[in-house]
């Protein structure tokens, strides 16, 4: 009767973004993800990739087992 | 730092809820609320009023410090 | 890089549980567990079973994947 | 009837963490926070200095509207 979810503190894209408008994108996720709102969080490609950036998410959907957050693009690192 | 969300196990709707279609149901609260998914939860109209019915949240978003759920209710209370 | 958790909204004790004093009880679960603190939940032995009773719970630690929570039952049902 | 928690993606000690021994720490804080447990996360002084270090949370504890986090510092900035 538990609802699992997994509490998140990076976006990991694999690469798999959408790009909404300037530096907003969408990201789906598999499972339920709880993830901090409105805070900078890291972006990486890769789980254990460098980071390619920083972020504010704006918006955090849940429906049929999937995640939806839109992100802001607040930083990108140059070694990128 | 940190982010304020609010753990709900029950749906208290305050009469503000929309129906959306049939059975189906559009609540918008104020802040980032953590609730059940896809598992059944009481509703009520007010918090400490009787239970009016059971529903299950099928979508829950997360925007503006507002939360938007969607939900189907599965049974009403007789006495309602 | 996420942390895996459960979010519970009852507490399944599977007679586990270990009476402490009176009515304090302490249950410990595998895995990360999120429980609703100081809001009355129902207590049951099994998943699918009826209600046994009512609880409060008064505390929760998380260690080595374990959820042990410490929980002062409020009300009995009689058909136990 | 909701439980008020906040998500925490970073320890701020505010000088309040006990050393239990070499590098675990125990630091209390007020309400119920969620914080990633046996992920790196960093450390700070305050919420808006400079991270001191990085941590391992190894145990969390909520009880009285508190938070208690054991942590284990895996790694200092040598600007400290």
């Amino acid at each position: 009767m538990g609802m699992p979810l997994e509490l998140n503190t990076m976006i990991v894209t694999k690469g798999r973004e959408k790009r909404v408008e300037k530096n907003l994108f969408v990201l789906e996720k598999e499972g339920l993800r709880l993830y901090p709102i409105e805070i900078p969080i890291d972006v990486r490609k890769t789980m254990d990739g460098d980071s390619s950036g920083t972020a504010l998410i704006k918006k955090v959907e849940w429906q049929n087992n999937r995640t939806t957050i839109t992100y802001q693009l607040i930083s990108l690192n140059s070694t990128n």
